[in-house]
């Protein structure tokens, strides 16, 4: 996997590249949609290339060993063949939803054990066992095995859970590193730096990272609800730690704000639930502001979504029927509205990397930082 | 709006034509998808064009009357201009799911009165409010207001119903003749036969409809429990007193089966909930036969859903991923079952269509009846 730095911004961190992967090339800064089981919910496989434009997308080895199962995805040849998406994959390594969703999990120096969320039935996740999970899901990009610990978090456990990390990444890496590409393509890992939001442990986790020379390095444990400017704060400080010719990549950020100050502070990937999330829930991001389609205020406002963006969804549907479909609860208004986001969260990186390029990203940022988190 | 009788089937009485009308041509016969709240479940209106081939689609007086209201509708422009389908519209008189969804209805002379399922409030429908409500929906096919009889209904009541429905027909004609159409393109009045299952009733009414020399006429009360003999029974008898050049739709079935034989019986028009709602229990419709992809036997089935069939969702998505999709309650899907069983229900159509015009429709509906009603 290549990562090539193309233009660099003179008043920022910000910079455009492309990484090169054996599913084609991704252009950074780029948003990845989150297909949880295997699927951006609400999303045709075709939507995603035409109207979406997303250059990689990712899956959820939690959800995704659970059900369908490995045995399902490995007999189909990998996820890619599975559900019939054929650019880049990156799955993140369960730790998350482990903590999240599981009923009880217990965190032990080998691993956790959890039981399903589904139907209750007891399993145990290694770093050894999470790096084959992903290879036979078939990730181009594979993460590492870590604890997201939650925010607030004691200074004690938060550095006890990241020099648990450390070992658990260590483990990875020798696992990742014995074990051969599944599919005839590459796969890559990439470990992720945890710390919570204390510098120290920041600095050291970013330092324990940066030493491992991975092809791409990973922020984790932020947006658990700190304050945007600590989050803000730690990114600035792990990015002048992680080397700056690799990707570096945010999980789980953010809103349309939290992905340009980052962008700012020399990120280059991102995922997030958000544009997904809220869209079933009726939060529509438009170029003009965010909006609550279920307002009165839109019951007969029969303008396109969001003339300004283009596409499909934004161009050929009302806000008014729009919202007739959220507040009918059909199908079709979660469906509408996770194109509409989604396609948004896409043009919101490529104009990112345009104006990177034209040497306009500090200024446009700050005028499309005010307009696109307005409430209309 | 004009009927053109272009083929006949010298075995049967099935025939094939073309509706035209101010949105287009509709060559039967056709299916037409239910768009209840102004949406066909689970479908972009995109998709109902380019992948399921819709001509016509249905709206659902009730359920656009209560939401998002007429109002609404009225100030869109009409329901075409309101969710972008630019091809034509049939709606029904809202009278089906008064009696089916409302919680208190009480049937007089002068119209029902009813509550809405959705918050309680109290409304009346009348035939001459109900050509009023579909006028303003912009309806290009507007029924007649009805009394739908259950089954199996006594004859007292049977008969009692069907000459309401006959009074209730004069009134909606005298309404809709003397009212102009709304906006700007042709509307036209279906009348409705009825008469629960039996024969002397289904003769009158048939009588009392043929003799209002609509442009199209409709066989309501049917598949509403009776044995699939009963109705075919009925079918016979009603078109062979409805005027042979004007189309025929029998409303809310059904089957494959269903409709092939009752298209061998001189039906042209048919609307059925079947292929969208069994599509989100996981009920899929290919030209093998019938799927229920739930089952454990499609867990590693990687082949497409329906290869013959051809088009997206059919070849695109295979059996294990749907399963999968379906066992996971993702409403990708909903989308992907919808998808293929409307692509379904309209190659179905065109098919006997081809065939009749071959001279090989008998012969083609003998192998296909048994073949599509199997469950795989």
């Amino acid at each position: 996997m290549q990562f090539t730095i193309q233009a660099t911004d003179p008043e920022s961190k910000a910079r455009t590249g492309v990484l090169s992967t054996d599913h084609g090339l991704i252009e950074t800064p780029i948003f990845m949609p989150v297909g949880t089981a295997g699927t951006v919910k609400a999303v045709h496989q075709r939507e995603l290339v035409e109207d979406v434009r997303a250059e990689i997308i990712l899956g959820n080895t939690y959800h995704l060993y659970l059900r369908p199962g490995l045995d399902v995805i490995g007999k189909a040849g990998g996820l890619h063949r599975f559900n019939g998406w054929k650019r880049p994959i990156l799955t993140d390594s369960g730790g998350y939803q482990v903590y999240s969703l599981s009923n009880t999990r217990k965190i032990k120096e080998d691993g956790v054990t959890f039981k399903s969320h589904i139907d209750g039935s007891k399993h145990i996740f290694t770093p050894e066992g999470v790096m084959d999970i992903q290879r036979t899901i078939g990730a181009d990009i594979i993460m590492a095995f870590d604890e997201c610990t939650p925010y607030p978090c004691e200074y004690g456990y938060a550095r006890a859970s990241m020099d648990m990390t450390h070992r658990w990444l260590t483990r990875c890496i020798e696992r990742f590193d014995s074990t051969p590409a599944k599919y005839g393509y590459e796969q890559t890992l990439f470990p992720i730096v945890q710390g919570s939001t204390y510098k120290d442990l920041r600095q050291q986790s970013a330092e324990f990272v940066a030493e491992q020379r991975r092809e791409g390095n990973a922020i984790g444990g932020l947006a658990v609800g700190e304050p945007a400017e600590e989050m803000y704060k730690t990114i600035e400080l792990v990015n002048a730690i992680l080397p700056s010719d690799k990707p570096r990549y945010l999980m789980g950020v953010g809103t349309p704000e939290n992905i340009l100050e980052a962008i700012a502070l020399g990120v280059d990937m991102f995922d997030c639930v958000m544009p997904t999330r809220n869209a079933r829930h009726g939060i529509v991001f438009t170029t003009q502001g965010i909006i609550n389609i279920k307002n009165e205020r839109w019951k007969d406002d029969f303008s396109p979504i969001d003339e300004e963006l283009g596409g499909y969804a934004s161009t050929f549907y009302s806000k008014a029927y729009l919202r007739h479909l959220m507040r009918s609860e059909e199908i079709l208004g979660a469906q509408i509205a996770s194109l509409q986001n989604l396609t948004f969260y896409l043009w919101l990186v490529k104009q990112a990397r345009k104006e990177i390029v034209a040497g306009n990203f500090a200024k446009w940022k700050g005028i499309m930082t005010k307009k696109l988190m307005q409430r209309l």
